[in-house]
């Protein structure tokens, strides 16, 4: 953990600010799919990045409890008024009081994101962030590509945690 | 004319509020789509209800024209900071300076949507309205439900700018 | 009534966009205050403009009500999620679900604004008109030129609701 | 440098979450003030505490610079859709796309705040921490008691920036 921190400073005075990944998905969830979220969360903080995500439950929390569990950074971007709306896992709880208008700073704060599952919020998130050219990887959400004209350079699918975290800090470094 | 502003202000006695109906579609429009927008807006204007949309062009700009072609009442919900901006067919520019952070008080002042064509930001508007509770009349655009879990009693597919007014309206009633 | 219905309408022809004036002030206030909002409100009206505020009781309410009497039109920018939030003198409610976020629509709606009364709500908004350049008419408020650097053509202090209300129009139209 | 990285990851699992000072004042400021803003960043990594700002130049950088070179965490609420936009003392840039609304992050994400100098930005920043009921701490600031009825438990006025930090940790403690 010690050589974690030293080689997020390493990494912090190289490139100036780090790489954030975004997590986005329901806050109901089961608890394979929070299963898939912590993976990803862990491999979100193995590869030195940092996490962002709506700061609550589900997909949210189980995400930030993989970053933490490996000394990763974690940023909750919350709707409310109250830090302490924030699950456990989150370092840094940024408090919007803006409802669900906080989900495009989310996406305008990752450099690229990652949607686990989800409901109609976590479409609006994809949606969103493809009207602003942020990558999204795809793991058992939305198969928008059947919904309309997706730009598949933009919305990858994935089937397992490993590569979502390998293609978004990839698609992620590209935006760098 | 002067019929239609007189039964407007009884309506508005009547009601306390007048039904708005919101409408979301691309700033890029082909013009067949821009003459759906246009007879969706006289529709909303025959059927006495306050269109509401982003103000811009396009699809926007198309269906503000058919509602003051009918004597309706435009409200252009705009994201940047000049209300110069908003499109000649609008009435009352708001101003918002939040970008498309504007697209969730579209959603919000509508007491129903009418999604024609449209490309990510459309789709970020209808997860919103989903999000929300909002029902969303769809014409010749994303095909939800062939991407995931969508609720057929809020997301309600159309063939044509007349059955969507119909719609809209009637929805629009339920929520008031 | 009949007569001002029509002029509106004219000026709307003329000018494209009618003028919007925006009325800030606390939501809890006495009713000597009221009276002045009132009043203000009904100048707004007489004069063809719109008022703009921010939808709820106090001030608003005194404000839209004095407008509403002299057949005037009025926007409500609510900082909830529910329309019916809105007093009963709200033509037009603007929902945005952005708690005090929607503060700044106010400012960036309104042509010029008056401020009456009001507490430390109502100072973040004249202080956001200042920033952004629109001018504030200032009704037993702030004594902003007391407390800093103030630029007294954008923040002008009067007496009573008929000067201000003058002042607000003169001001907007220099901004159009 | 390595004991002050270790104290902050006892503190933090000990409190859950880092207490977060905001610094807020203008982004065009005079080397004097800048001095201030800088000293007040040194003081809030000093104190354990993770500094939030807008991000931005002037008052905003300096104060990052000051809590870099005592080894401490930066957040910066940027306006813009860019997180280049960020002062290369910004640890942590969150990218909102909002605008000035971003000001009302700032405001609820700290648990207390600074405010340096400033102009009408910083003013409705103070307004808006004071309505919210967040502590503002003021050097060399609008004297908003000159100006109107202010909560003298919530505004507190110093005179050097070493007193600006050890008032606003406890009151932000105060807040936890």
């Amino acid at each position: 953990m010690y050589l974690d921190i030293v080689s997020i400073h390493i990494l912090n005075i190289t490139r100036g600010i780090l790489m954030i990944i975004g997590v986005i998905g329901t806050s109901n969830c089961t608890s394979e799919i929070g299963n898939l979220a912590e993976e990803i969360g862990r491999g979100i903080a193995k590869a030195g990045a940092t996490l962002v995500c709506g700061g609550l439950g589900g997909v949210m929390e189980y995400a930030c409890k993989g970053a933490k569990s490996e000394g990763g950074t974690t940023l909750g971007i919350l709707p409310g008024m109250d830090k302490n709306d924030a699950n456990d896992y989150v370092d840094i709880p940024i408090v919007t009081g803006l409802s669900i208008a906080r989900n495009l700073i989310i996406v305008h704060t990752a450099d690229a994101l990652i949607a686990v599952s989800g409901g109609y919020g976590t479409l609006s998130e994809i949606a969103f962030a493809l009207n602003v050219g942020k990558p999204v990887i795809a793991l058992h959400t939305w198969v928008l590509e059947d919904a309309g004209k997706v730009d598949d350079e933009l919305f990858l699918r994935v089937e397992d945690p490993k590569t979502a975290v390998e293609l978004a800090i990839k698609m992620g470094e590209l935006k760098n």
